[in-house]
């Protein structure tokens, strides 16, 4: 078993040999290295029985369905990868070029950030997804996963790694740290100087570690309490199909929707409907609609405790909640979103400029699902996670949002 | 005395009272800051003086320099909120716009940060000038500054909230905490959910309690060692201009060069002449040369000692190395550096190539001195400080650095 702080100090010097290799070389390594996961995928199978075995009865089915691999799987992780390849480079762009009365040119230039840390959960194809977004970025990558993916993830990260080996990369461009205990997660959130990204993807409680102890530059990424308003002025037929979409469509998922607001003009028309679409017709999952005393007057449900609308409910539950105006829907987004996305559904123009400009999430929608704050629907390509912070990148983080830029001034003499 | 605590919450509140304000509007009120601090300046020169007189004899004579207003220096102030004025707005910008498949027009917008929190030290103008540069990009400021300007700070602050009255914005878009007390800073660091980014303006001190505290997303602006690279193929007298003009123009600032590395081939050649100029023949402030064993061996000069590649001297003072090549050049750099300024005395093109993409700073520069790093110097107008991070910000913050962006999808309709 390598140490964490062995890992880091290999990461660190494998920074220096990923610099200047070009991105026909990259592509052929990710291309390499997606072969290999085919090649590999009875290993990485067995590793992942292993895997399933040693959890099954002390994680919930879901979490065991998350964890399975199958060939079809591995396919599509492979497939990723070979996307992120078709990707343009995001590496040694001129951002901007300005020539100085003095003589200076000075360039920014899009460059790679060095080392980057990703903690993740059980997913093993985030394992792929994290190391290959990493390199098209030019980045090492140090990949941290949970204990109960443990064996399929060194699968993978071994399978890769042969196959950045084969086209004459450094193996070490991509590490999977041995340690899975709470330990090696604080010593990547403290490792100054040996990470130069550090990315948290799962739960809020993750989040929150990061945020409270981590010293080196953190990407938040996740938790998304999503809000839909519903104004006044509002096509109620697009809203009811967009409500039921952005809540049922995969409740799992941070971009799903927990909130709903309506406006007061229109919720004895919209609410009965509302109820009947997402509880009464519904075969399976009926919704549990979770409202406040005014909804709740309209159509019952299940009356909103002090958490009902600051809670990011993953399933099959909707908070509902009566607004006056889309002023006071924006004061109770901005209050209780976690900033990541929200949606106005409307007619009037005035409702959605105030809704959008004032809407300080990072993806605002007007008359659409919160279901498409996803790198794919962005058109990004494949993502490491959804920043829902201000600093750097905001949204989807794909190659681009993994890079850092540099100025570059060419001079000939000039002093100040 | 307002507590921090109320500060935070009422700049809070103001965010949303900025939201939507014209540019034309923020530079009206931009105008009357700058008017305010020229009208009160007979108050700010009398707050002034009682710092200067409580301070005299506690504080460094250059500190007290730093320290001390003029009616110059206030027009200075006064002239630098003008030039921040005529900028464009950072504001509203589309910088990417995409027109998906499903029809879901998907545009990326910049937009104001909310909460902008400086901590920083004595220096008066940068009450004024960080106050302007986050008004100008939409934000709300809270500034703490240090103890010894606290009267100055003050009588700008309120001549400056003035201001901003007098053309119907709210004073709290800039408030300045009274208590000046490191639980004060503090408690900015860890005013999660309050404060939408920190920036620590000041010492290396300032900024380690940053990284070490803060769970707020903060920009480490400032510690230089920047290091001028002198190639075997350099024109020696271009190389002796700018590591004069890089050591000995101003010391005292970030981007003053503390580190010159020479090519051995070259090294007999430039080091003589090199004492000659920063030494033997200057009248003032000769310049001490802190020389690694081989360049002792041609020039003498203060031993090098354990930290002499690792310190910000900030002072006439520079430390000599001798390499064998640009790769073990940039070798050193990124293993000492702080990622502020890098520069490169050369007439090889294969060798200025290798050092640009390889040295891993901020700022690199081929033939020319390291002392441009600056907002004005690069034509981004005055600035909040050198970003030596590589998230978000790099080099120069300003007022474009000073923001965020959001996704504003536009649908009619569309689910998932």
């Amino acid at each position: 078993m390598t140490s964490t702080k062995e890992i880091l100090i290999r990461a660190k010097k494998t920074v220096s040999a990923l610099r200047g290799v070009s991105d026909e070389k990259i592509n052929e390594a990710l291309l390499a290295m997606a072969d290999a996961l085919i090649t590999e995928a009875d290993e990485i199978l067995a590793a992942n029985d292993e895997d399933v075995r040693r959890a099954e009865g002390h994680i919930a089915p879901v979490m065991i369905d998350r964890l399975r691999l199958t060939r079809d799987r591995i396919e599509g992780m492979a497939k990723g990868i070979r996307e992120i390849c078709a990707l343009p480079s995001p590496l040694g762009k001129v951002q901007k070029r300005t020539e100085r009365p003095n003589g200076l040119i000075i360039e920014r230039v899009s460059a790679p950030m060095g080392v980057i840390a990703i903690i993740y959960e059980s997913r093993p194809n985030v394992t792929s997804d994290a190391a290959a977004l990493a390199l098209k970025s030019g980045s090492v990558s140090v990949l941290r996963g949970g204990k109960e993916a443990y064996a399929s993830a060194k699968a993978i990260t071994d399978a890769m790694r042969r196959g950045l080996e084969s086209v004459g990369l450094p193996a070490d461009a991509v590490q999977l740290v041995s340690d899975t205990t709470r330990e090696s997660a604080n010593e990547l959130m403290r490792a100054k100087g040996y990470v130069d990204l550090l990315i948290p993807r799962g739960g809020a409680g993750l989040i929150r570690a990061c945020v409270e102890n981590a010293t080196v530059p953190c990407l938040q990424t996740g938790t998304g309490i999503c809000h839909i308003y519903v104004d006044k002025s509002a096509d109620t037929d697009m809203a009811l199909d967009i409500i039921e979409n952005a809540k049922t469509s995969r409740p799992s998922v941070c971009n799903a929707a927990e909130v709903c607001l309506v406006h007061r003009d229109i919720a004895r028309e919209l609410l009965p409907r509302l109820k009947e679409r997402l509880v009464d017709k519904r075969a399976e999952n009926p919704v549990e609609l979770i409202t406040d005393k005014e909804a709740f007057a309209i159509i019952g449900g299940t009356p909103a405790g002090e958490d009902a609308f600051d809670t990011e409910y993953l399933d099959y539950k909707l908070a509902i909640g009566i607004v006056g105006s889309v002023e006071e829907a924006v004061e109770h987004i901005n209050t209780h979103s976690t900033m990541h996305s929200e949606s106005i559904i409307t007619r009037d123009a005035e409702a959605e400029a105030y809704f959008t400009s004032s809407v300080d999430s990072s993806s605002v929608y007007v008359n659409a699902s919160t279901r498409f704050t996803d790198g794919g629907e962005f058109g990004l390509g494949c993502e490491m996670g959804i920043s829902t912070q201000k600093l750097h990148a905001r949204g989807p983080v794909g190659i681009e949002e993994l890079t850092t830029y540099k100025y570059i001034i060419h001079g000939n003499g000039q002093v100040r």
